[in-house]
Order: C-alpha cells, then sequence, then structure tokens
C-alpha cells in the first residue's frame, strides 16, 4: 500500500540539485536518506535513464544533476521514477460475461485510472526543481 | 506497488447501482468480481460507515446502495475506500540534523502529496456514479 518511490525519487534530485557542483554516490545518498542503498540505486538508475541526472563510473566518479534545476518538472521525476508501473491499477481478473456491469467495467476503471494519472501529470508539470530548491532552509 | 481498493471499491458501487432494489451479499460480489471475500467485506464495511450503501443483518439481508447514484461522487468512494492510508506515502525517516536538505525534506514532500491528493479529489468530485452507470452496456 506504501509507496514511497516518488517522495524518495523528489529527496534524491533536490538533494542533488542542492550540492550541484558536486559529484555524489548511492551510498552517501542512501546514508542521508536513510534508506536502503539497493532501492536508491534503482531509482537513480532510472534517473540517469530519464536524463535527468548522469552517472561517471570508476575512482571520483559518482552522479550528479544533468539539467538546471529550473528546466526539470516533478511530473518529469514522477514519470522517471514510477517508469511504467502506476500508482493506481486496474485488478486484471477475468470478466464474468453474464455480467453487465462486469463487461463494462474494464473500460470504466481505465478511463477513471487514466484520468486520475493525466491530472496529477498536469498539476506536477507546474511545479520544477528549483522551486522546491527554494524551501530548502539556508 | 499494487493499490486495488479503489478500483474495487467503484466496480461494487456501480454494481450496486446497477442492482439498485436488490439486496446483494458480500459472497455474491465477492464472485462476480472474482475477488477474495474477504478484501471485498472490508471495502463493504468502508463503503456502509461512509453512508454510500446500507447493510441488512439477518435471513434475507443483504447490502444496497442507501443513496441515489446521481448524488455519489467517485471522490466519496476514493475518500471510502482509501480510508486514512492516501495513496502517496512520505518517507517516515529520522532526519539527518547536519543536512539543510533533509530538514526540510519532510515538509516538502508533505506539500506535494497534499496537492497530489487534493487535486485528485477536486477530479474525482466532478464525476457521479450515475455518470458511470450510464457506461454499463445494456
Amino acid at each position: 500500500m506504501v509507496d514511497t518511490r516518488f517522495p524518495v525519487s523528489v529527496h534524491i534530485m533536490v538533494s542533488l540539485a542542492y550540492h550541484q557542483n558536486e559529484l555524489m554516490s548511492s551510498d552517501q545518498l542512501a546514508k542521508v536518506l536513510k534508506t536502503n542503498p539497493t532501492f536508491i540505486r534503482k531509482l537513480v538508475s532510472r534517473l540517469v535513464e530519464a536524463g535527468l541526472i548522469e552517472s561517471f563510473r570508476g575512482k571520483g566518479g559518482g552522479i550528479r544533476i544533468s539539467k538546471d534545476p529550473a528546466a526539470i518538472s516533478l511530473k518529469d521525476i514522477y514519470l522517471a521514477s514510477l517508469e511504467e508501473k502506476q500508482m493506481l491499477c486496474t485488478p486484471n481478473k477475468p470478466i464474468t460475461k453474464a455480467c453487465p456491469v462486469s463487461c463494462s467495467m474494464q473500460e470504466i476503471l481505465c478511463g477513471i485510472v487514466n484520468g486520475i494519472e493525466a491530472n496529477t501529470h498536469a498539476y506536477l508539470d507546474k511545479m520544477t526543481l528549483s522551486d522546491l530548491l527554494k524551501k530548502v532552509s539556508a
């Protein structure tokens, strides 16, 4: 029931934006966020794939933000962190053919779930990482 | 990661609205929805508590919708089914006091999560159970 992929990804991105000129490691992030390093590495790799951060391998390597925080919307982070799995899900059960409600339900539920997602995307698209950064107390 | 409380509650409500003048049992619903009866009973009891359906005990008892479907919004169903647990959750980790990002993050994340929730409520408040009922093929 508890999905922390998006909040933890936001935390990672704000941390990297705050330390914009430094290279950080996933282990450093895991320590500060007090979160399982495997989970952090998984989210970091999605953020890299989405082009929001870049990763340098080897000694002295690490990760850093790859864009201006003002050019990264919370929708970008949301989509990267949730990948193909939406927050809400329609139950994938076989249809009871004799029941008109059952026959129509998959389409009805998909409509609602996609509507909620699109509405959330539009909301998050209005906020940037740079807006969040301003809220970090100096 | 997969949260079906809301979609399954919508399915229950559409079924009850479709069979508006009949009493149904949780077991009947579980059979048609092909879902665990304990899960159905839990959701039914939340919908009863929210005043959206009414339950009659004893022989010949059952549940039925307690209001006009046009007077039940999807927000009502959403709030009843999710109870106090929101879809998104802010990680409840101890703060790393030396880190300004960590110190501000709880407030930043709460703001985002509450904003998403309020945005979803506003979206769902515009749709009623009666709108869904019209989409059930005759």
